[in-house]
């Protein structure tokens, strides 16, 4: 029973000290404080601070005219371009939600999205027109659909509808009085999970998440004012990691990239000075990876965040000669993108370059806005000893956590379960507390009773001078239940072959962790870089059918 | 009416993505992520981040066990020790409510404060047993006395009570395992208003708005990752503009400073590397006249936050050639401290030394967790033109603006009517959106019915090079109603007759502005230097008297 004292009297909350949290609101300062700045660069386009709330003002007043209001969902299907920043608030600013759909997604797939989403407008860059024609024919919905035609996109498609993106920003009013959200928990964005297991699953941010995840950006990333931030990672990612309304805080300026090209990644960091940019790892093997032709002086470090999968030592070491300063982060999309930091600590400066990448491979520890994170017990909850062995499933609570699974409350509760949202990341604390992911359930391999961390073997085959990437499933085996089956892509120009590759596993893996299998070629990837393990597991199961 | 769409389903708060806001969180984080970093450093001592949080922790346990809670406010008369810092964590934890008292007080203040705010605990540094004690005998209170016996305090003094701060602490559970508030909403802290009008108000904040505020601190003054800080702003005041909470975010040093002495400044700043420092003019001025004896090279541009008010230009010049970069922020008791920066514009840096020092004169622009500022009138709340000229009341709303005033509900209600904040304080806005102080309500001088600005006759007074200081209040008048009375501190070794000064005046003030009545001699001043007006005030109509 709460007692009464005398703080709970006479001092309740009222429009003049309790405001909405939301990012919108640093927009409108942004443009008010540093009106000139510039906001966006694409191509030979410039656009102030003034200028970009201007445009976002227009899209959600035009919205507002449409009737799209509070609670009702607007897809977008786009690169990352202005219209994508300016999609970022001007769909809020009208109330709406913002669902970006992920462009290389099939049609099938961006149709359920449509269709469960509900939503009620659509835009769509020209360069999408194909597949969303046919998503929009699957999805059988009736919506307005808005085209997108990019002056920097030259290559085919065709305008889809009967509205124009320029076109229906020029009927909206630019000083538009849009209003805060009723309520910081109200929606801000809804982002589906890739969906490799099943149905994507629709996870909903609220303003309140995006607020704080935001300034969580700036700090741990230590912004600074006016930074100049290179459109690397793709926007339809966890809402780009909320960098589109974290820019905002500081007047930085958006570097817009429609495709992720080395040339195009160095000539536009030379130009405009970039400073920060985010992506996974394969962004920084296109970096590092570059022809002497495509490369050009950076006019500074230049600070990139890396996400996805731990950055192995060859890579830390082609970035930092590369001109780089890395910095590991993770999260997922249930927890607004990254929520936690491998924080530096100076003193391992002096430490010897692999022992630099083990401490740098670690997850870490949480943002200063998560306010738990922890590895447990899936079952039990308990927290498991900080040894740095002993493994768990990775658990984060907080205010950078999603609101749940749209229209899906037996999965939300299952994430929720116990007052935790469960990441199915499995991994271990260190003595330190920093967390390090070992897999994910699905990827442990469970061989004689025995798990094996299948990121343990990858990382002892990409040591291997020849090997570009490596990814280890499970393939099924009737004497072990599973072993370790090992993919792998070798370094243009290199070559090994499977004993290569076995010999140099053994002494550096127990012997019932070596990969049984290896098969050489190209890994099949996700637009953001990440290894589609599925379908590996699929192939494996294949082999070992064929086999018995 | 609001209509329920598919994002009010099955989204509702849980533990798991709904935590309560509170600075508390950061310094457990800092604690485990950097345990070994220097946290606090006070004389010879030197305190890890893992030790503060133990004691914190300990100070919250030893509290808890002598029944302290929830709604128990907690009194503290301290210097800016370490015993100060670990009590902004140490009570909170407790859930009690920390009540720092300004040390300048007299006995009948402080004896108000403790009734008023219903203490039961106060914690005393030796230095201030005296007045404490009086102040104790006055309050009529029985309460638990905890007396802290600084080692770097070598003056007079006793011990007052029965319980020393160590070994209170020393009874404490370093692991004890405190509670995050039920609510974000609930009080972390009670400041009292100097109370220059009256008896003084308590001005409460919360977990919500504190943990804001520190954001903000962060984002605002770019602190970056472990900077080291100079105590020279007393924690008593706004509990130190939030830079006890602020810190542990970044994993910062405490450099604690009892006395504010250029001598230990300069001594301190140079030993240990300090990055930021906080105070008031008087403190700018204190380095600028800083002897070659107590003067020592600054390791690098040291960052300067002030308040209070407007630095002059040749203050500006002097913390230049000082070392420093100097940044002018605006708030108040009720905002948290700072809540308004001068953001500045790299353009500016190519101005004129007086246009820099006009354009930093102004009180700026919102920080990114304040949601709203202007300047409005205070009768009908319309916003004044962004004119420059048009002088309006300045407002403030959002979460780092106070819960209200403890046990005052008209006073509250006054300061939120219409709901915004009233500041009390008098301004423009300027066409960029900037604001700039007048003056204080309370500070006008109305002169043949013209409104004139104290502020702006001390400008012009100030600009004189035989001027220290000067102060104008309203001298009342048969003829007029009221004139300016001009109070002015002459610099050391320097000579001025009024003469001179009215001559100085001629050409750059309205006929009507000028100072009619001019007295020389040292301005009584604050703790926090500002300039006592009421005491000027009550000194001008006493002059009016005898002429009459």
């Amino acid at each position: 029973m709460r007692r009464d004292t005398i703080y709970d009297r006479d001092l309740d909350r009222n429009p003049a000290n309790h405001q909405p949290l939301t990012p919108l609101g640093y927009l409108d300062r942004a443009a008010r404080v540093f009106p000139d700045q510039v906001a966006v660069i694409h191509g030979s386009l410039r656009r102030s601070y003034a200028e970009l709330y201007a445009r976002c003002r227009r899209l959600a007043s035009a919205l507002a005219a449409h009737g799209i209001g509070r609670g009702d969902t607007v897809a977008v299907l786009l690169a990352n371009t202005p219209a994508m920043i300016e999609c970022h608030y001007g769909v809020p600013m009208a109330g709406a939600v913002l669902n970006t759909l992920n462009t290389r997604l099939d049609a099938a797939a961006l149709a359920f999205c449509l269709a469960h989403g509900e939503a009620k407008v659509l835009v769509v860059d020209r360069e999408f027109s194909g597949i969303a024609r046919e998503a929009l024919a699957q999805a059988g919905r009736s919506l307005l659909v808005i085209d997108d035609d990019d002056p920097e996109y030259a290559g085919a498609g065709e305008a889809l509808g009967t509205c124009d993106y320029e076109a229906f920003l020029a009927k909206g009013d630019p000083e538009h009085d849009w209003a805060m959200p009723d309520d910081e928990w109200d929606a801000i964005s809804l982002n589906y999970t890739s969906g490799t297991t099943g149905d994507p699953k629709g996870v909903v941010y609220h303003h309140r998440g995006a607020a704080l995840l935001s300034l969580g950006n700036v700090v741990t990333g230590a912004l600074g004012q006016h930074p100049v931030y290179l459109w690397t990672l793709p926007m339809f990612h966890c809402n780009g990691w909320c960098f589109p309304w974290t820019l905002s805080i500081v007047a930085g300026t958006h570097v817009c990239l429609r495709q992720v090209r080395a040339g195009a990644m160095y000539a536009l960091m030379a130009e405009h000075g970039v400073t920060h940019l985010c992506g996974a790892p394969i962004v920084m093997q296109l970096l590092i990876n570059a022809s002497d032709a495509e490369r050009r002086p950076l006019p500074h470090r230049v600070a990139f965040f890396t996400a996805a999968a731990p950055p192995p030592e060859a890579v830390l070491a082609g970035m930092r000669e590369a001109g780089f300063a890395v910095t590991h982060l993770y999260g997922l999309t249930e927890s607004y993108g990254p929520a936690v930091v491998n924080a530096w600590h100076a003193e391992w400066d002096d430490l010897p370059a692999d022992a630099q990448a083990a401490k740098k491979a670690r997850q870490g520890v949480r943002y200063p806005v998560l306010e738990g994170l922890d590895v447990r017990d899936p079952e039990t909850l308990e927290s498991v000893p900080a040894d740095g062995k002993t493994m768990g499933e990775v658990m984060m609570r907080g205010n950078v956590v999603m609101r749940g699974y749209l229209k899906n409350p037996a999965s939300t509760e299952a994430a929720f379960r116990g007052g935790w949202f469960h990441t199915g990341d499995l991994g271990v604390k260190h003595a330190d507390g920093y967390v390090q992911l070992k897999d994910r359930s699905k990827d442990i391999i469970i061989s004689g009773g025995e798990n094996i961390s299948s990121i343990e073997v990858e990382d002892a085959l990409f040591k291997h001078p020849a090997v570009a990437a490596a990814a280890v499933v499970a393939k099924p085996d009737d004497k072990w239940g599973e072993t370790p089956c090992a993919f792998v892509e070798l370094k243009e120009g290199a070559s090994a072959d499977a004993d290569d590759l076995i010999r140099w596993c053994r002494g550096r893996l127990a012997a019932y962790k070596m990969p049984r299998t290896i098969v050489f070629g190209e890994l099949p990837k996700t637009s953001t870089g990440k290894v589609q393990k599925y379908l590996l597991r699929e192939r494996a199961r294949a082999g070992s059918e064929q086999e018995s």
